[in-house]
This record gives C-alpha cells, sequence and structure tokens, in this order.
C-alpha cells in the first residue's frame, strides 16, 4: 500500500472521533468458533484489543472454544451427544471442557495478548464466584444456566489495568463446574458491567437478507424488528440463540451490539474506530 | 471430643499469639503430589487457608499436579519419559499439562476454597506475565526454568481481597508455555514477596534422622547445616532438590521454610497457630 | 487439658463460620460492675477483645466503674446518696467519678488490652464531643441524660485501627460534665453504630425463668416478648432498666444483644465464636 | 479600645506573615503548674489554641497539674514525700495522679477547647503505647523516665483534625503506669514530631539577668550560651532542669523553644503572630 | 496606632468566630471598576485575600477590567459604542477585551496575589470550557450571553491549594470569544458553587437612602425589599443590573452577598473577619 | 483516498507500538512563529494534540506568538527595536507581549483544543509561580532568564486530566512581568519534566546538510556532533540557540528531541505514531 505520510496520518486523525466516544468504557468483545481457528487472525484481532485497551478502552475479553473441545474429547475417546444441538456433558466431560477452556484457550489467549503489548489476567467464571450456575436440563448434564453473576472481579482487575480474559465455565457451592454458552455469558456480562457495545466475533458476515447474497447484508436491526425477522426465516437456525443473546444484552443496558464478521482483518478496529461496519448492528428502539 | 465450653475458648486464646505474629504477613503454601489426592484432606486444607485469611493472613498457594498430569497423559496415550527425574515434555505434552494444572487442578482448588468461605482467584504463570521462563534443557522439552518473576499481579489480587492460586506454568515471547517444579516456583515466589514463611506440604513426617523411625524427625534445620545433612544421606533422592529449594527462599529473604506432613488433618494451623510442630522448620543461621 | 494437636486444630477451623461472620463487622461490649472486679477475668476478657480484633471484629468496649467509685467517694469522706436506685451527684461527686472512670479505669482498661496485643484508645464522652448530656432529673445533679451522640471520633479511631475503650463521662457546652449509665451509652453507642451485636457482660448467668434455678437459663427472648417477662416478673428490679436498654438497642438497628455471664471464662469467645451460648441473647421479631 | 474599623483590619494584617510561617507545621505547647490555675487565663489560652488551629497550625497540647494533685492527695489524706524536689510517688499516689491528670485536667481542657471552637481529643502516655517508661529512681517509686516514645497516636489524630491533648503519664508492660514530669514530655514529643516550635508557658517573665529587675529579661538565649548562665546563676533552681528540656528539644529537631509567661492574656497568639515577644526564645548555635 | 501587645490579641482572637465560620467554605469575590485603579489599594486588596485563603477560607477572585479595555482601545485606536449602557464590541474589539482582561489584568493580579504569599492560576471562561458563552444582543457583537457554567476547573484548582482568578471572557464551540459582564459572571459562578458568600467591591458606599448622605447607607436588604428600592429610586441606573445580580446569587443559593466600598482600605477583612460591616448585605427572607 | 477497510485498519494497527511507547508519558510540543500563522494547519495541529492524549500521551503544549506580537506592536504604533536578534522590550512592550501571548493566542488555543474534544487549561509562567525570571540583558529590558521553574502545577493539571497550554511569560518578585524564548521554556520545562521527547514544530524541513536542497534532511543528529555541524555552517543564524535548547533538553533528561517540519498536515502523528519521519531528531550519545 503506497501511500504518503500525511494520508497515513490523516487515517489516523479520522478515528480521533471513535476513540473520543469510547474513551473509558467497557467493551465486552465474544471471541470464538472458527473465527478463533486461523492464527494469523487469531493474532491480528489480540492486536486489536491491544490498541483498544491503549486508547483508552476497557475491553473484556469472553471466548469459547468449541473445536478444541471436540479435538480434545476425540483425544480421550469420548464421545460427545448433542440433544437440540447442546452437548450433553457428563461428569468426565465437563473437566475435559474446563481444562481446554480455562487451561488451554484462556491461557493462550493471554499469552498471545501479552505478547502483542497488553497487560492481562485469565478468569473462569469460578475464579471470585464470577458465574454461578445450575443444571440448565438434567438430559444435558453438566451444561450450565446462569443462576447469578458477580462482576466485581471484572471490575477489580479493570481497575488494576488488566483485560480480563474470560472463559466460560460456571460453580455451583457442592464443587461442581458447568459448561455455559459462550453467547449467552458474553450477553449477561455485557449487560452487567453496562458495557457500552458487546461485538460478538463470528464466520459469517452479518444477517442477510438473501442468506446466499452478501450484498443483501442487514447493517442495522431494532430489536422491536427481531421477532418479524424470525418469521420471515432470516434469522434461523443457530443464528436463534445468538441473536436472543443480543436482544438480552440490550434489554440489560448494554448500547450497541454487534455481530461482525470475525474473518475480515481487523474487523473489530474497522467496527469500532472507523465509520465503517463489517456486520450487523443491534439497537434498541423501533424502525420508524 | 467432649470439652468444655470453657476449654475450647482456651484453645481459641492461646492462638492469639500467633495470630499477632502473622497478621498482614504474606505464607506461601506450596501444595501437591500426593498431599492433595485425598479429597476430604483437600477440603481440610482449603479450610485451614480460609480461616488463615480470615485472622489477617495473606495466603498465597502455589500448587503442582503430578498424578493429575500422569493420568491425563495416559488417557490420551501419551507416555512419558523420565530424564534425570525429570518429566520429558514435549509440545504435546505441555499443552496437556498446561490445561491440567490451569484448568482442571487450579480452578478445583479455587471453587473448593471459596466453598469453604475464601475469596480466590487463579492464576497461572503465564497471566499478567507472571513468570517467564526458557527451556531448562533442550532435551527435556518444555520444562521451564525461571527467567523473570513478576508478582505484581500477586500484589494486586491480595490488595484486593483474593488469595491467588499459582499454577506452575511458564510463558515466553515466543507464545510458547512451560511445565516449571512446584518447589521452585513456590520459592522464588516467597522470595519475591518477602514471605512471612513458606510451607511445603508434602506426605512425608519430615526429615528423619533415620529414615525408617519417625521418632528421630528433626524439627529444626539451620540452612548451614544442610551440605553435611547431605553428605550424611539424612537428605537424599526427591528431598535433596526439595531442601534446595528450602534453601533458595532462605536466602531470598523469607523468615522460616516448613516442610509439613499434609497427611495430618490441619496440618498448617498446627504448624502456624499452635506451639506445636508437624514437621521440619528451615532458619537461617548456624546450629550452636 | 490433653488433646492432640488435630483436636486442637479441629477447634480452631470450627470458628471459622463464626470469624467469617464478625469480619468487619462491629460489636460493643459492655463491661462492668463487678464483672470487672476479679483481676484475672479481665485480663482474660481483654485477651478475648484482642483476640477479636485480630480475626477481624472492630470491637468498641464501653465500661462502668460502679465498685471503683464507689471506693473513692469513701475515701474521700463523701456519702453518696441515693434516689430511685441513681446515685446523686454533686459538682464534687462527678468530678470524682469522671476521674475514676476516664482516668483510672478507662486507662488501666487501656493498658491491659495492649499488653496483651491490642491498639487502644481511651475515650470518654467528652472526647470529640461524642456524648452531649443534660441533667436527667434535676434531684441527681450531674447524672446525665444523653441529648446528642456523634460516633466520628469512634470511627475515625477503628479506621485507624485502634480499639476505642469509652467511659460513660458526658459534656455540655457550659463545661459541665455528667455520669452517664453505661448500659444506656453501650446501647446507644451500639444503636448509631448500627453494630452487628451488643454484648453486655454481667455477673448473672442470663434471664432466669425460676430466679433460683440456673436450668431455668432463657437463652433467646424476642423483643415483643419482653413486656410480659416483666408482667411475670422473670425481669425485675435492676435488670429492669438493663432489658430496656438491650430493646432500645435492638430499635435502634443492633442485629442482636446478649446479656452474658462475666464470670465465665472466656464468655465472649463462647458466645461469638463457638455454636454454644452463656447467657441470654435478645433479637427483633416475635416468638411464635 | 476605640479603634477604627481600619486600625482592626490592620492589625489581622499584621499577623499574615506570621500565619504563612506556621501553616500546617506542628506547635507543642506545655501548659501547667501555677499558669493553669487562672480560670479566666485558661478559657483565653484555649481560644488562642483554636485559633492556631484555624489558622492551620498542628497543635499539641501537653499538660502537668501539680496543684490540683496535691489538692486531691490532701483530700485523701495522703501526705506526700519530695526526695531532691521530686516526688515520691507510691502505688496508691500514682493512682491519684493518674485520676487527676488523665480523667479530670486533661479532660476538662478538652471540654474547654471543644467548647471555645476546637476539635479535641484527650490521651494518655498509655493511649497507643505512646509514652512507655521505667523507675525514674528506684527511691521514688513511680516518678517515670521515658524509654520509648510512639507518636503515631499524635499523628492520627492531628491527620483527623483533633488538637491531641496530652497528660504526663507513661505506661509499662506490666501494667504498672508512671507519673512523668511535663516539661520533658513535651520536649520529647516535639522533638519526635519534628515541631516548628515548642512553647512552654510558666508563671514567669522569662529569664531574667537580674532576677528582681523584669526589664533584664533575656529575649533570646542561643543554646551554647546556656551552661554560661548557668554558672553565672541566670538560670538556677527549678529553672535548670526546664531549660535543659529546652535544649533538648532543640537538640532533637525543634526549630525554636520559648519559655513564655502565661499571665499575659493571649501570651501564646503575641509570641506566634506577632512579632513582638513575651518571654525568652531558645534557638540552636552561637552567639556571635 | 500604639496599642499594647494584649490589645494587638484581642483583636486577633476577637477574629475567631469569623474564622470558624468561613472555615472551608467559599467566597467569591467580585473585584473591578475603578476599585481596581488605585495600586496601593490593590495590593492591599490582594494581601486580605491571602489571609483569608491561610485561614482556610476558599477564595474565587473574578474581576473585570473596564478602565484598561477603554485604554487600550484607545491605543490602538478603536472607538467604542455604547447600547443601553453595553459596549458594541465587534471581532476586533473582543480580541482586545480579551487580551487586557485574560493576558494583563488577570495575570497580574495572579502575580500581586502571590507576591503576597497566596498560590493562585488565572483562567477565563475559556479555559476547562468554563462559561460558555452566546451573543446576548446581535446589535451588541460578542457581548456574551452566560449559556451554560462548568464550575470543575475551579474546584479542581481550589482542590490543589490554588486560588482561582477569574476574567470574564466567554467561548462558543465556534471557536468565538465573548466579552461577559463581571457582575453577571460572579453571581452565576457563586451559585453554581454554593458560595458562603459573595462579596462584590465596588467604589460606592453601599445603598444610600439618600444618596447624597453616607448616613443615610442600608446595611442589610432583604431580597423581597428590592422593588421596593427601585420603586423608589434607591436603587437606580448602574445599580440596577448590579443589584439583580446580587438577588440572582441569593436565588441559586448563595448564603449572603455584600456590596462593599472597595475603597476602604482591608475592607473585605472587615466584612468577613469583624463584627462591623462596610457597605450593604443582602440576604434571603422578608424584611419583618 | 480510496482505501479498502482493511487497509485503514492497518494503518490503524501500526500506530501500536508507538502508542505503547509513548502511553502515560509526557511529550512537550513547541508551537510557534509562522508555523501557527495557518488557521487550518492550526487545527489540525490540535485535532493531533487531542488524538495523542486520548492515546494515553499527557501533551504539554508550549507557544510563542512573535507574528501576532509585532502585528499588535504595529496597531499601537510602537515600533520594536531588536539587539542581537532579540527584540528590546520596554515596559510598556512587555505589556502588550503578555497580553498577546497570555490574553490572546494562549486562549485561542485553549479553545481550539477544546472544540477539537480535549480538555485545557491555559497557564503562563506567572500561573502558580512557574517561571521566575530576571532581566537577561539590562538592555533589552523586560527578556527574561529563567532562574526558576517549578513543574507542579503542569503536573497537578495533568493529574487532573488537562492538557496544558503555556505562554512563555515570566514573573518576578516584584511584580515584573518578562517575555521570555519559547525554545528556551519549552527545553527548560521539558527537561524538569523528565519528558519523554520534546518537539519542536518550526517552518523548515529540518536540519540540511545543503541548505538548498531538502533532499539533504539530517535525519538524526547525536548531541556531540552539534559542535562540528555549527563549524561546518549547516547550523547557523537562528538555528544556532534553537539547536542549542534541543541539546540542553537532551542534557537535562528529555529522551528524544524533534525539530519538525509544521507545515506538514499532522507532521506530530506521523513523528510520534509511525515509522516515518518529518524532520530532525537529536537524541544523546556519539555518532559511531
Amino acid at each position: 500500500m503506497q501511500l504518503t505520510k500525511a494520508q497515513r496520518a490523516e487515517i489516523l486523525i479520522q478515528a480521533l472521533p471513535y476513540i473520543q466516544k469510547y474513551n473509558n468504557k467497557i467493551i465486552v468483545v465474544k471471541y470464538g468458533g472458527n473465527a478463533m481457528l486461523n492464527d494469523e487472525l487469531k493474532e491480528a484481532v489480540m492486536g486489536d484489543l491491544v490498541l483498544l485497551s491503549l486508547v483508552g478502552v476497557k475491553v473484556v475479553l469472553v471466548h469459547g472454544g468449541g473445536p478444541e473441545i471436540t479435538e480434545m474429547l476425540d483425544k480421550v475417546g469420548k464421545k460427545s451427544q448433542f440433544i437440540d444441538g447442546l452437548r450433553v456433558t457428563d461428569k468426565e466431560s465437563v473437566e475435559i471442557v474446563q481444562m481446554v477452556l480455562a487451561g488451554k484457550v484462556n491461557k493462550n489467549l493471554v499469552n498471545l495478548l501479552q505478547n502483542k503489548g497488553g497487560k492481562a489476567i485469565g478468569l473462569c467464571g469460578i475464579d471470585g464466584k464470577m458465574i454461578k450456575a445450575k443444571k440448565a436440563d438434567e438430559r444435558l448434564g453438566f451444561v450450565g444456566e446462569i443462576t447469578d453473576v458477580n462482576v466485581e472481579p471484572v471490575l477489580d482487575l479493570l481497575e488494576k489495568g488488566y483485560s480480563p480474559v474470560v472463559s466460560t465455565v460456571g460453580f455451583d457451592e457442592e464443587n461442581n463446574t458447568y459448561n455455559i454458552n459462550a453467547d449467552t455469558v458474553a450477553a449477561r456480562l455485557a449487560g452487567e458491567l453496562k458495557a457500552e457495545s458487546l461485538i460478538s466475533m463470528t464466520d459469517i458476515v452479518g444477517l442477510l437478507r438473501d442468506k446466499d447474497d452478501v450484498s443483501t447484508l442487514i447493517p442495522k436491526v431494532y430489536v422491536s424488528d427481531a421477532p418479524k425477522l424470525i418469521r420471515d426465516g432470516v434469522i434461523s437456525g443457530g443464528m436463534i440463540p445468538k441473536v436472543n443473546c443480543c436482544i438480552e444484552a440490550i434489554r440489560r443496558g448494554v448500547k450497541k451490539v454487534f455481530i461482525i464478521d470475525g474473518r475480515i482483518p481487523h474487523a473489530i478496529l474497522i467496527e469500532t474506530l472507523t465509520d465503517e461496519g463489517v456486520g450487523t448492528m443491534f439497537v434498541s428502539g423501533n424502525h420508524i
């Protein structure tokens, strides 16, 4: 890219109003699934988060780790069952889930983030009694439903200058641990933290009016329009629970929720620090 | 135990001078190996640590997890090689080690501690760039040697009222992670934290002059006497590196180092809050 | 007492939930009368208070000193008159009272407390304009009725880590001083401080249904039941104003009020740190 | 006094440089003996101290109470013996001393100070382990010699906005208490507090070259000149220990020490806030 | 003035209740016009403000500078037009006004104040977005009407120990600046700061019932009586807007507003620290 | 400029290491002369400074105002004399200088900075006794030489979140004010503040080996090489004192000093947040 010095500076200066807008505000980023598999992209995402931290944004990273869990379950010869698209998680499985999420994925993200210049601490929902859970459904075993959230550890770490990286393992008072859906945790945390925005990084381009035509991307959805979009089939399948989490976050006080395409390099920066968007934004209120 | 009310109170009051001594001081507890396998004992240990926290002691828990690592390596069909008693740790193995230590053992200890009434956060050496490491020996793979220690995250958490629980995984700036010996990490952290004492919980009764006779327990060792005890064979085998860690901690400014018998219920409380001892204490200076 | 190490530790660990309950809470202890005459008991009480401080309880000690006042009045040849059980206190007498309470009893308690390991400062109601008073009854002279309470000095000292020891002398703006009933002061301070509990140390075993049979001790009284207990004669004589103070403290927001037998060694510890009681507890609400 | 408004303002404005000089500095005032007997003067002195507090001076008041002690000893029929001008103080006497100083004189001064608009707390050397003592001379009984001084309670109270009023009773670790000379305590506290000045209020006009001629007042003494003044008899009798205390204070770092005539109304204000002096000032260094 | 030491001290001590009254309270002083032209008086006023600062008053100085503005406009050959007694201020003129007020008068007052022993920082309404304005009247050009006031910079400087000196230049978001009436700014700031009092220094003796007879000074005006005083012609001409500002300040919560005669030396001290007045005081409420 | 989203993000991410480097560090920017005359450029510079503030840099702006001073002196018909290139400044002239710098240029920069989104307060060397001065040379009148610098006001404002904007007027204790060279003030402040860098914005491209050929720009100068560059005539005329200021700043502890071309849009951002330079950098040490 052959740019003059002035052009490069111009781009920095164009970020100014966006930086002002997010200064000292909390952004919760949900990162997971296939968007997390590409190592180069993962490094780029970590760089973006460090940049946001440095320009005064308080970044909280919530991650999943489905593919890595599946891989590990395979390694130990454990077959996963699924009921209604949710993994059945017996005692042995939840132990694997916890190890992969809180021990491997979480700490590796912390390492990457720090090697990009950040300062991070990896937490799971057990630490500081952050995410209390119970069985969501007896048939699913240790798949957790959140019963209580304590954001104090997140706020304590932000105050001390760390970016909290959160893996979605819950606890109960009988020393059990639970696997909890990452979208749900991210939405709930964002709500409790009164985050400025929740950014969900996925491997789709956003909501498409015609799922086979990326040019039909819907850039902005009012939460009140969501039911109709579901009825029309624009939101369907696995997107339904994800969109419900977005709506829940808005309902709990998050200003804006974004579903962005994590496969685009620096999608987070584009979304937060430029006037362009890279996915679908959910806001409260009505389409007029 | 049929005690009158007054007798019970008498025991509490006898703990007073010990509580005063440790008030607001840091104690690093190293917990691991076979001492950690018995669930009932493990709960008792956590209860002891919570009690110490409540009476004003700043408790830092450093744990290992050898048996659980072995079990997991077995599960995935990975055979461990050992060179000079140290596990050879290839890339795949260190990933398993990290998962087991930072994801399973660490978080389960946090959960237990909190369900006993504590407030804890689980860290590994990656978090907050706490333990930087390099390969100790090319032949051993990702067995780490500490190159730098940053105790700031530990102090930040203590200040915020959390008991830090530390698993002994190190990092480097190429995003590698390392398995590091828990005795070494505990001794080094205790030294950097200028801890009042380092308590190493083991599954032996302490140093025995005659290894077959528990009545020959040596209650107190001056570090200057250690070389002779090694020459005499009193300290031998796996005890040699462990004792070297104790000596290193003393050298770095820790007041007292204890090797205590973790199989005795409430051994930590007995050692810290009563005038009785349950193992061998190392202090600086000379035997006179 | 021949206890194994483990038994001793077990008793410490049993105190854990009680320590958690009182951690960082304020307990006001009222101490006086005959319960304060035995030197050995007095030292034990001070030891108990130091222990409570060390386990994180914020202890405020309010004391009387009737017997020592009488002794001093005798020494200077001053005969006390009593009207309705209250000492008539002329100018010369109130000066003696103030000297004995604020100069002798108060400072000696501070000395004892500190020599047991505590950190204390002795106040009277004059210091920091803590207890403003007026004549309760013209006939009684300088017997004071509280007109205003300022707990700021108590909170300032607690914040700085001192246990405030309070003698019950009041002031007015004409430079007069007043002798005020210690039960009244303790109840009022406990109320203003929103104390977790008020413990009144007496030389009786507690409320007895049959005053001649200690086996008829009433362990728990709902304040709504007090009128009936007075009508039944269970509460009578000097116990009536004392019980009224207890009720007043509950009414002002103190959670629990205890009348305990100060003659039992370590009665305070037994009451606060074990699951046994040593007297009568008053709580709000109704007996069902 | 018929002054125009402008003249009155002129006098206030003339105090400006003195107020600037003492702003946020500590002044220790020693007050006692006959200078304290006149009630009107005593009120005036308290007013002066409140004014100094309000213009930003940190005032510490150290008081004695000889006449009131004698009176009380008389009342209880106790005859005092004196050895070398020092009162022999048996157990019963020291108890009287403590009561009079810490219970009566101290608290009455606190009351006066507060009714003039100040905010004060009365301490004795027992509180916060401020003045540790031992017997100065076995023959004198509980006449104390200072063995250790802890000014933390004074600093804690100053920080919280209270003027500490200190009575000169010491403690030891066997629960004994001691009567300590007030000049000695004031000089020692001033030294440890690195006070800007120590003002000793007496009932003499200051050091006189000819003791029968007040016009021979020596306004300024360099400590190096003191030995000669003693040899010349200018400093003699009871003034010798008092002057030695002044010198000791200078030696410990107090900038200026004043012996002023407490019988002059507002002598403290004249000395500190005007360019006139009312006694003798001691400074370090040599007369040239 | 031949005063004895005691008389001088007496005057200081008489200031005590006034100092107590204003301690830690905010006083806004409006200073300007002819009262500011006499250099000796100006130094005296600065001395008074430093004294008030030292005795714990938080002083905010708001100044005008009419004569100096006129002089500068003359120098550059700019003729001022006046409409309804308000200067018409074109772009070039407002630039001169700003330079004179914020660059000359303001900084010279800061210099004087500091050379008298104060610690000051000069602000104008632009700094920290303190006074936002718009055109009061299109015909008058850049004569500003306040649209918003932000007292944060004033409070930040007071907290850091500086006396803020404020020149009455306003800003808007198109980079324009405005000349605003100093009485209006002082009244508005005093109101927003919930000042204890607003003191307006003028070159008149106060409100006179008969404008030719200074013996008819009205010492106290209830704001409810102002309309009648205007109807009666007691308040007339240039005094009407000034009095309206006083009333506005009272309405916004200032306790007392004074119009005092700045030509009397130390008029501020006389008004604040003695029981005499030197002008007219406005208070809320009704004349009875 | 037709850039893809990704290209724009790429430029932002490239700024990351530079942002990290300057995070929480002080940068002193010297701005003045002809570089300040172009309004569009001036707005761009203010935008750059706001951006730097938002990414965590502590920006201190020191400005001159030569052309505007000349213009004002002309307006009032004052002819400036120059001796050795320094303006002779009589009493009347220094008053004009002060008005223009502290009243006009300074406040207008504050206004611009704030309307770009910053938070600023304008100071001159008089405020908070920041720059004490004396006559540099009797012949030059009130041209000041710095005798003392107090950076406390700068640090106080930075702590409160303001960007201090400093005009280079000094004071003395006789209420005189002085015009001081802006390069000198900037260098001295940068040194006392231990700034990370000093950036001097000029209207030249930097040091040129051949002054007529911009391609001979010297990008980096070791201070030890400066004398030779002067001897060689590379540094000559008005650049000599400017370069001496740069060297002085380095000598006082500033890490890097830049002379950059203020005519290039966003030159500050290019210099600080990209890997390109736009002028000449001075560093300590030797050219090897």
